[in-house]
């Protein structure tokens, strides 16, 4: 059985733009992130991607759509194929993540920010 | 797009022990419910299932395995043929489920308390 507790996960590491695996169902990943200033613009191509905000504010800019603005409470999916550029902003963001167990951080985007392996906690 | 505020979500109806889709990803669904007392003993054949505890308190009553405790931020993920019954204490509980788009709320029993199609809110 799969357990824990959001606040303690997040307690254990503090590097941004790192997600780390909380667990693991029906061959998807549950996420936890911290998150602060702007990321990659990227897509995931075969992916749908859920953004929960557990703290602080999030952007999900998009190209030729309105962004969409997420505070705490507030949650968003983005659809596969959808170039989207995450902004945290109001300091640092904290945010649970659903997504298929394959998925990269930063989509069809390889760089220095790009994880290969998020680790579990 | 999906975008939400669980909170707004979760005003939107009374019902107890009726998840309500509230997004589709990757033949998934994410769900919010209101619980209170017992549910019934239960499995999923094929499912996993995600429980993310938002407000009130949750046990997840186990066969030959001790009972998970779960409060507010705690989650657990029961894992697919698992009998499990949920009851919800301290009043009613709110919480996030993640999931088979195909999931029903009382897995292999069939009674009065099943649902068979969630509503979307």
């Amino acid at each position: 059985m799969q357990t824990g507790t959001l606040s303690e996960k997040l307690a254990q590491f503090d590097e941004q733009w790192a997600p780390r695996i909380i667990g693991e169902l029906n061959g998807q990943h549950v996420k936890v992130a911290k998150l602060e200033g702007p990321f990659e613009w990227h897509h995931h191509a075969a992916a749908d991607e859920f953004f929960l905000v557990m703290a602080g504010c999030l952007t999900i800019e998009l190209r030729d759509k309105d962004n969409v603005r997420l505070e705490e409470g507030d949650y968003c999916i983005v659809p596969q194929g959808t170039e989207h550029r995450p902004v945290a902003g109001d300091g640092e963001a904290h945010v649970l993540l659903f997504e298929p167990a394959s998925t990269q951080n930063t989509g069809n985007l390889q760089n220095e920010r790009t994880v290969q392996d998020p680790e579990w906690i």
